[in-house]
């Protein structure tokens, strides 16, 4: 993997880079699509590229170890044939699924079994096996196995929670370093900076990341119920220490606001399944504010879903009809919802970019925040 | 509407034609995916035409006049405007839908009351206010209110029923020539030929409605429970009387052997919720035979899920990954198997049609009717 910083915003901490790697570039600020189980939910990968022009999507290592399996996944020569994506992939290391959705969790720092969320069956991850696990998966960008301490964590819990995710962190870096990948193209290790909202604990942590010198770094622990406020400090802390020469990932953040603040603060690659998830709901994000599409005032309101929106939905059909879909339960309405939504986080980044290179980042974000909350 | 024969096959009863109307021609013999309340479900409409090459698609009153409802409809500019959709419609009558779908059914000579299956409102159907409701949704091609007989039904009920919808028939008829289209487009009105599985009430409804000599035909009431010998008897005893230079429309029917069986009985025309729903499921139908997707067998098969496929998904997809997607109860295994069955129904009319026009179909027929059926 390679990262060229573009272009730095002299108003903010914005900055423009292109990430290159074995299937493909990534031009940051970029928002990856997640894709839990090999599936971005209810979105074709030619829609992905053609409509929503995701440079890179999110699996996650909890989830495809337990479906489809390792045996499958190996067998088909990786996630990226298995689902017929050729373009980047980043897998998340499935710490936070094993903290927050698998049952019967033990905890040691030999690392964590756990038992199936979906038949009970019992295993165990270790920061060797999740290196092993994503080697089979084969993203382009694999995460380290943290512990995910929850939002409410007291500092002596986030302080422990700390020193087991960076006794972790140094067996996840010796695994995957005496690790190839296996399939033919490489793959890199992103450390993972925890500390809660305890300003001291993520600079330890980002001090410890940054001395280890990967190709890049994600931010984790944060958009868990702490208040945004908060997390954008814990950015700006963290990312100050963090080398301006290396990509930085926020991870599960966030609201099209969340990620404006998150690019003017410095960070490169987000990722969250609100999209999805809340398209699903009947919840559109678009540039002139939030939708709810299943409101009354919708129903004869024949203008284009988004007139200004890039993925052909956006002007093939009328609010009226994707509200019809949703009061009548339709699966179309989820499915025009997230292209949608996607489409519109991507065209956020895209836009956020070109005004980083344009040099006038810091007035098109102030001009842009508060719009994009109005609920219309 | 216009239809021109384009060649009768010399060794079955199978015609090809083109059926034109003001939203463009359908070659028959034809397949019409079902859109029951404005929308395919799970499909887009722009895959419709490029993936799946649907020429005409279906609509149905009841669930459209219940949602959106007439006052949407109308604003909207009609059912194509409204769900985006330029080829041509058919809707059926609601006939059907409220014999078995609607609550507390009160028949009688004037029409029939009944209660919404989804808010329990009272709503009155009659042959006349059908034909309006059926202007407002403004399909090319709309049905006659007729009553729908359960497949067990007795001679003297199904007499009865006959009775009732030919009575019927002829105010429909009235109504709709006394009325125009309200969009500026025409539209045609088939009555529909009942009578069960009782050949002299089939003759006797098909005589009455022939004697009428409108655009096309429609042949309703079978498979609903009869054992397919009884239908396709029902279909050659109709066929035999209705005139060979107007389209014909067999309801509701059915399996692809069904549809080569009928298109060989001289039926034009198709539709069936069987390739969205049972794929839905996790059935697939292909021109080799019957997949259940959900089959361990396929778990590590990693070749296409259908290679002779014309849908972008039946090559870009393997059937581990659809398995994978359809036990991990993901929704983009439902969009793929309904766009891969719609698009192999719609290939199957295509190919009877090329067969027809090379002289061909009676043969063709007997060789592809064993293998549809065949379990994969
Ligand atoms: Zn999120
Ligand atoms: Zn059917």
């Amino acid at each position: 993997m390679k990262f060229d910083l573009t272009a730095t915003d002299l108003h903010s901490k914005a900055r423009a880079g292109v990430i290159t790697t074995d299937h493909g570039q990534i031009h940051t600020p970029i928002f990856m699509p997640v894709g839990t189980v090999a599936t971005v939910k209810g979105v074709f990968h030619r829609d992905l590229k053609d409509e929503i022009k995701a440079e890179i999507i999110l699996g996650n290592t909890y989830h495809l170890y337990l479906r489809p399996g390792l045996d499958v996944l190996k067998a088909a020569g990786g996630l990226h044939k298995f689902s017929a994506w050729d373009r980047p992939i980043l897998t998340d290391s499935g710490g936070y699924q094993v903290f927050s959705l698998a049952e019967n969790r033990k905890l040691t720092n030999e690392g964590c079994t756990f038992r199936s969320h979906i038949d009970g069956s019992k295993h165990m991850f270790t920061p060797e096996n999740v290196m092993d696990i994503q080697r089979v998966i084969g993203a382009d960008i694999i995460m380290a196995f943290d512990e995910c301490p929850p939002g409410t964590a007291t500092y002596e819990y986030a302080k422990k929670s700390l020193d087991l995710t960076q006794g972790w962190l140094g067996r996840c870096i010796k695994r995957f370093d005496e690790t190839e990948g296996l399939y033919g193209y490489s793959q890199t290790l992103f450390p993972i900076v925890q500390g809660c909202v305890y300003p001291d604990l993520r600079r330890k942590a980002a001090e410890h990341a940054a001395a280890l010198d990967r190709e890049g770094y994600a931010i984790g622990g944060l958009a868990v119920g702490e208040p945004a406020e908060k997390m954008y400090e814990m950015i700006e802390v963290v990312n100050e220490i963090l080398p301006s020469t290396k990509p930085r990932y926020l991870m599960g953040v966030g609201t099209p606001v969340n990620i404006l603040e998150g690019i003017s603060r410095g960070v490169d690659m987000f990722d969250c399944v609100m999209p999805t998830r809340n398209g699903r709901n009947g919840m559109l994000f678009t540039s002139e504010g939030i939708i709810n599409i299943r409101n009354l005032k919708w129903r004869d309101d024949f203008s284009p879903i988004d007139p200004n929106g890039s993925a052909f939905v956006d002007t093939t059909y009328t609010k009226a009809y994707l509200r019809h879909l949703f009061i009548s339960d339709e699966m179309l309405g989820a499915q025009i919802a997230s292209m949608h939504n996607l489409a519109f986080y991507l065209w956020l980044v895209r836009e956020s970019r070109a005004h980083i290179l344009a040099g006038d980042f810091a007035q098109w974000k102030e001009m842009m925040v508060p719009k994009l909350s109005v609920r219309l």
